[in-house]
């Protein structure tokens, strides 16, 4: 039986709350279960230097977490005087995703970032965020059309993640902290709302996987991220 | 007229929101207006190498802005690699703090860490992160006492904490972003409970300040510190 | 047509040199066609602070690149004071896959540290890094074998990687740097000996891939990981 | 009793000895006592960043100590890779204070940095180090007249400061290193020539102190700083 | 008797294998013994800011070694987040020698850097690089030549350099790390082909050394680097 | 002619002020001309971790120069969170050149650390501050055995440095800034009492130089050391 007596298929109840905070052009609290991640999108004009002239635009994300967010204390990275290799992996992923989203020639001269800090944290900490990065872009889009900054949507479709694992040999979805710790394989699935992939990070934490766990593990994620595009739809269309 | 019609003697709307997150032994959200802290304390066995075997505990703050807390954003301090030279002197000052209201012998053999992470600013927020610190560091304390790790509580009053400045000429108490930006005068006041002050921090922005000008912002920051003690008393009474 | 009229199963010419240096328990210069990486298996008595008294040992990996292994110049990271994302995240992937091979609790008090630093790059430095480590990682534990530190061989099986990818619309196995460039999605998969996977990366440079296109690579990603294995039997055998 | 007989509103024997290194355009070492300060502006072409376009020049501080400036050796900061908070703190401290002096719009397009770095510590570093700054910023600003880069004198006042506590529960003025390290309460005062106050900083380090202990130490501040202030003005007019 | 029998003015096999990797402008495996230092030499555009608009190029050399090139395994610099004071030393020994064979004006505004990294270390891993990097600065300027940007060969002489060193009261030439661990005295000598000195650094490890055995050592350094500079201009004529 | 109208074989006027500031073990302002640098010796109890258990105590140095000791004023290095090569370098040298003079075994489980901090520059600061550090650790080393640590005293001999160098094609000893800056080559020595030799630094800055300049300026050299010793001689006898 899983916590809270989930089905194998079941993702947590998942909230996005736009305008969380008043400042950012986007800012969303992402909630998966007891994980909670406040997502914000920033829009600045001009791009990096690598990027100059080159007649697109520029997103970026960066992920940390409040020390407290966990069951012990975690050393703060800016007092340690850098960010882990975890926080490092992370944050590129979370950029790479939604670049894959948009269409950045249409972004014009533009850098936005997008930062997802964790507030607490119960598993999915990197999937939450780049479902919540993702409202939280949109809407920070929406503030630039609003601006006449640009005319057309750059958004191609939404972008959702979810992770899944095997946990005592049963393949499950959306798996929280006391399965994650003790899950036998992990995978991290970021897809975009056509039913492709965009990012696949499957990791054997003790024994290897089969082809067949692979593919059951896909079509676990591929139902999990399909509710959370019904949800990122709807409260979108709240707005 | 200063924003949203306060008199002079106003504060803002105060919230102090226990067991905010989940993990924490001490975890307060607190709100002055539009200013948002989340403190979390934590309770740790041990205590820093300069105080091994001196028969006396630790308690100590950090503290951080979340980027996009801001009106623009503000670089993440773990990516530029150090804290800035206004965090490393507000946390110290929130931790001086919280040491006067505890008797540090009666700690036991403990650190406390109370971590201060600003979600939302408009102005104040050391002044709120100390008040709510307090909170989450009572919460943490009575934690201590549930698990018989301590018998008496060594915390000896509480501690709130408000800034007063003179803007246009005129003292006033707890100033938020736009009174703070064009003060003339800054001063943060901490007090404990009976009345006595623990910090005080007067700037002049632009002109200097006479001794009566300092004079009137003590009495200032003396009603608006009083509110606050009414408020923490009363959330602390719910629990 | 492919770079060097490869077919689109075909590897590159693909060499381990044993023994390589002289001072590490185990030395492997690795090449993938004209992608050299240099692996040094180095073994210490004791294990990081976090495993103490847990019985077990611990393996962990390094990566670095000369700063001119590549076409133009990179700036050397311990000149910039930190090492970058790429670098973390690629040497955690190393010490992971290294670590699923063995069995820690048979391995002793004990930890290997496998350096990989590339000499020369072009493209799939991490999955040739994966491949030499393990080599490297062998002549280790035989090393500790012959001192008589243990008895038994912990490693469970070999393990071996390749990147795989989409280039102009084809799937292709082994991809090579002006190929890895342009190419619409990238994967990187580690195997098992039994043909089981203990990592799979896939990434959408471009448009997003579907499923059959995921299958497709993971049978290409299949056919160059065997041969692989059986060039690591083949050096193996001749130590 | 006072160390050396002094009276509670006794300073110790303060010096200024103008032009003591030959390099920079103002250079002071300031003493109270045992405490001796080198404090040397340094005035360069162009401003900061942030102030580019503004109209406006900029004065900043840095404060150092020498590791054995004290009685036990500290760590050398550029060997630890970083300054302390408490160094950050003060040279913000020092900065601030200076500019509250300067007409900065006058000041020109200009950066005058002073270097406050300490040879022998024995309380009141601080203090000592703007009241020494003042003068050695003064040499900078007639250097800059001599050479014609502005005409009229930008400083508005000179500035002076002291360290003022309670010991042993008496207010005293001017606390050396022994009286410092027991303090109930300590409080740091920077003023202006014509009376006001500039920075006023109080901290209990023990007991909070009462409103009336403020006002008795904000008295003997005052008593402390007027006699800097003479001091002051005696060495310049000697120049 | 020293190692391998060697004479004290013998120097052990010296190799420069050029053309090592591909990517570079000039790219070299030097070997002393089995001392092994890959150095690549970088051309770039343009010169550091301390040099714009001199109208002279630059040349410039990190060095570094593979964690396990030695003995025991050494920490990663770039994960320490810094380079060692030894690791600046030599690099800055080797720019300056390789900047005494060049005519900078005539180089234009081009930055040339020497990267030496250790692959191997047996001692005297710096007066390789040196006797490398002079090897692969040649090939790059060539390249230059060949690729019209000078027209002019700016390299006034090749260099090249030995260590020296008393090991067991007997001055010996090209001491290895047998003999470097246990020298009473250590000389680093750079020379120029018209047998003028570059550097000279001389350091007594246990004993003061006389101004008889300095000249002793020097003569011995004489006869190394003579050698060197055949085997130098044989491999360079090969080109 | 030389500035001030010195004979090539001067060196300037030079002065050790003893027990210069009064925390440190030994402390010693050292000039020579208008190079000014103050050298402090600090003792502690206990070694490195790399000697513990090998009988030996240690002496070890750093250096630093204040912001505005030069012409320009220098970025403060632990503002800029690291230390510089040059600052390495000299450190470095320092260190090697002090242990030489002692007998670490008759040292005793101790750790000296000599800090050298140039409060004026004009040229000859290394050499400056090894003469004067020499003198600083005598006065520690005399505090130790006044203080029973240990009974015999066991420096060896007296150690000293001057930098000789050629300027406009003439050898001269002492180099002060102007020289310094134009020399065409460059060299450092350290010698013992005894006439012997612990470091000879020699480098080319323009043009190489000959066996026969090494000659005559080791002369020079050797007459400048000569005189300090004089000089310390005659500091230490008035103690």
């Amino acid at each position: 039986m899983r916590p809270n007596g989930r089905a194998v298929t079941d993702i947590r109840p998942v909230t996005f709350t736009r305008h969380y905070t008043r400042h950012a052009e986007g800012s969303v609290l992402v909630t998966f279960g007891d994980t909670q991640v406040l997502c914000t999108a920033t829009v600045e004009d001009g791009v990096p230097r690598f990027l100059k002239g080159k007649g697109q635009g520029w997103i970026t994300a960066e992920y940390g977490m409040l020390p407290r967010s966990t069951g012990s204390r975690m050393a703060r990275e800016s007092a340690r005087g850098k960010q882990g290799g975890r926080t490092m992996e992370i944050q590129r992923l979370i950029g790479r995703s939604l670049r894959a989203a948009v269409d950045l020639k249409a972004l014009g001269d533009v850098t936005i970032t997008v930062d997802c800090d964790v507030l607490q944290a119960d598993g999915g900490t990197r999937t939450a965020a780049i479902s919540g990065a993702c409202v939280a872009l949109m809407d920070a889009i929406w503030w630039m059309q609003a601006q006449g900054k640009i005319k057309v949507n750059p958004m191609k479709y939404l972008i959702a993640a979810i992770s899944v694992g095997i946990v005592e040999g049963q393949p499950r979805c959306d798996l929280e902290y006391v399965e994650d710790s003790s899950a036998e394989t992990d995978m991290n699935v970021v897809m975009s709302e056509d039913g492709r992939m965009i990012e696949v990070q499957g990791t054997a934490e003790g024994e290897p996987f089969s082809h067949e766990e692979l593919l059951e593990l896909l079509e676990l994620a591929k139902g999990g991220i399909d509710s959370i595009f019904n949800l990122q739809r709807q409260v979108l269309n709240e707005g």
